[in-house]
């Protein structure tokens, strides 16, 4: 078997293989757990470990022990992979890692406790170790936590031979490297260079006659989701990092970009919806609850005070009973409308679409979008309302009510957000749960104060 | 000025130069526009389009028309492209989409009407045209319309050394490639090498025996969200594209699939908020009306749901007016919560950690953590409400009420998007409607159910 057929021969994994993995590990049956797992790739192997029960997953790994290497460790979500590193013994983790590059490394220590984390750096070279615990040393988040310090460089006065000759002779080149960086003298970089444009120049040809247009590098310190704004809206394949003195110290790859861009979505996800950032549909119910209760129990108390609000209108319901049924029409759509409008603000404030030269221009678009489907649904509820209870007064309250609410909701949807981005806070975080209490408020104040008034 | 000086001299965007900037287009200021956007990536200059007034804008395409390149056109956000290239002169839009690859063409050209279409495709070069329109042949949203038809490949039987002199003698190579796909004689796509191990190779080393392990293609029809997932899963860099014969067609870059992904995450969060995918913050009023208000007209029905549930209990009410006021406690507390819910669900069906394999168990997860979930916030709730009404049986009634409908918006949540998905929709879209719908109704019902058996 040549090669290339070993390497199209990988299959992807689908749901019959899973049961069919489930199956060998029930009967204990090493070599067929072999077979079924070899052609998959590691990214697939941590799939099944995620999506197996608990008791499945330390069965599987008894048995399947002695394949496991470095790939599949960094694979494995988070959720789980301190359960399957404490699974394992000691050495094997220690042999996995060692042909990791140094930031999967730091990737796969940043979640274990102190203890696990020292017998993992024990086992590696010391050039190694000194490589992650450095990268250790900058804040968790940050570019050097992100960056593999295997960097491929060339003094900037060279050519395109010598840089050739120079790779050719290296021992070592990391995985993956997409340019080659030109430096001073003094190791800060000046430009980079495709490796498409060093294969299809001439010998002779300087390097820095061939550098991309567009250069940037970021320091060290920065935040991983600045990194993943700068690849994503320039492009990059790869970007410099670099100290506070400007010089080179690592790499970051698009791959571990897209991968915090990804977790970035993640997190805005989960906290519009009130969950801590770092829930998984792979944690058991108490991790659940840990994640959840706390923006639950805010919830009652923001709640109640719409409980309050209705209540200081006990009179106007005793009178007209009907009230208590339609006044969540009223909250309920303007949630609805509220909950859209964050959204999009969000969003737009996560790829900067929206910031101060244009935050009046969309408070005021908010503004007019309410009004209008104020209007429109005031139109139609208004005319059931009246209509169903034979009473003109009901479905102008009804409708009344709608508008105002609509416009709090537009309003609130994108006046929260851009708040808490001003107060330096994450404009998702508890966005949801500010918008619905006012829409809830606003709601039923609106519709109970016009019916007392109008109605009464 | 060196090329390296100028490369490190593109600046980044900051509010003070959109100010600036606002203020030249505004003194019509020629040379100071140039002056201050010159120094801008073309994504940046994107970013100022969207940012200020239309009519600004307006100003600026005629002040700054002639630097207009094919990239700030890519770059340009769609809600506004179509805008700007109908307020650009024909001639400058041919010229500036004359220098792009087919992708980024085909990009522009999708959202564009059949005249504005034809006025572009009459200005490309013939081959470039050709090759547009046979990529336009595939369907909406597909690999086809995603890939590059410029391809770099050599014969499976080329060395090195053939590969770099073949490179070297290219007349045109694409802006990226990171890869040199191995073909055999029927072109098709036999496994890659990276230019990186291309490189650092001796001239005579055999391209078959540098293959990396893991080679895979997708077809042209395949659906780009799930290129997007193949390339986040397997950290792909490129990824050939083939015809339904296995011929190599085009590669897709990795900068096309981050781009897929990032708007897959945003229809995702925008579908679970009920606004149309597309909604942008540069939307005006009326666009925003379009694609807020469905969403908010289904919404006053399925309100008119729990209306009709709570106008079923008006003799309760009557008798116990406090129960108008404490019951959208229970029922947002249980929006809330299906909302947490379903937000993890979307996003692990999203990133495929929800599957057959574990949906059972997930299912129980969510059944035990709603009701942990239910058993804290009844203890709660319970407690204060029978000390604030001194009545015990009033705190009863909260309690339980709660308690059930924790359970139900914890099961709405996961099993409502898993049921979408089953049916082969998009699990994201209408499931917030589903879901509050389900926690209004059923916590109206259940607490007004049970104050009506306990309380009366």
């Amino acid at each position: 078997m040549t090669e290339i057929e070993a390497a199209v021969e990988e299959v992807e994994l689908d749901e019959a293989r899973v049961e069919a993995i489930r199956e060998a590990v029930d009967a204990r049956d090493r070599d067929r757990i072999r077979d079924l797992v070899e052609p998959l790739h590691a990214a697939d192997i941590a799939d099944v470990l995620e999506q197996i029960d608990p008791a499945e997953r330390r069965a599987f790994l008894q048995l399947y022990e002695g394949e496991i290497d470095g790939d599949l460790l960094s694979e494995i979500d988070e959720s789980i992979r301190e359960e399957i590193i404490e699974a394992l013994p000691a050495e094997v983790v220690a042999e996995a890692v060692r042909d990791l590059d140094t930031d999967d490394v730091v990737d796969i220590l940043e979640d274990l406790e102190a203890p696990a984390q020292g017998r993992i750096l024990q086992a590696l070279d010391i050039a190694d170790r000194v490589a992650v615990e450095q990268a250790m040393a900058y804040p968790e988040g940050s570019a050097g936590r992100l960056m593999q310090r295997e960097v491929v460089v060339a003094p900037e006065h060279w050519t395109v031979g010598e840089a050739i000759d120079h790779l050719r002779a290296a021992e070592y080149l990391p995985d993956q490297f997409y340019h080659v960086i030109l430096v001073d003298p003094r190791m800060k970089p000046q430009g980079y260079v495709t490796l498409g444009r060093i294969l299809s120049a001439l010998r002779t040809k300087p390097l820095r006659d061939l550098t991309e247009d567009s250069f940037r590098t970021v320091e060290a310190t920065e935040e991983e989701s600045e990194v993943a704004y700068i690849f994503n809206q320039y492009h990059l394949i790869s970007c410099p990092v670099t100290d506070a003195d400007g010089r080179l110290v690592g790499v970051i790859t698009i791959d571990d970009a897209m991968n915090v861009l990804d977790e970035e979505h993640e997190e805005d996800m989960l906290r519009l919806a009130g969950v801590g950032e770092e829930a998984s549909v792979l944690d058991g119910p108490l991790a659940t609850v840990r994640q959840r209760l706390p923006w639950l129990v805010i919830n009652l108390f923001t709640a109640s005070l719409s409980a309050f609000v209705i209540s200081r209108f006990e009179a106007t319901i005793t009178a007209i009973v009907a009230l208590a049924a339609l006044m969540p029409i009223v909250a309920s759509t303007g949630g609805i409308a509220g909950t859209q409008s964050l959204a999009v603000a969000v969003r737009a404030l996560a790829t900067r679409d929206l910031t101060s030269a244009n935050a009046r221009r969309v408070v005021l678009r908010e503004l007019s979008a309410g009004a209008l489907n104020g209007m429109a649904l005031a139109a139609i509820l208004g005319l059931a309302g009246g209509l169903i209870f034979a009473d003109p007064w009901i479905g102008a309250v009804l409708a009344m009510a709608m508008i105002v609410n609509q416009i709090v909701a537009a309003l609130g949807g994108v006046l929260v957000p851009l708040t808490l981005e001003r107060m330096g806070l994450d404009p998702a975080l508890a966005s949801g749960t500010f918008v619905t209490t006012l829409t809830d408020v606003m709601g039923f104040l609106a519709f109970l104060g016009l019916a007392t008034l109008v109605l009464l």
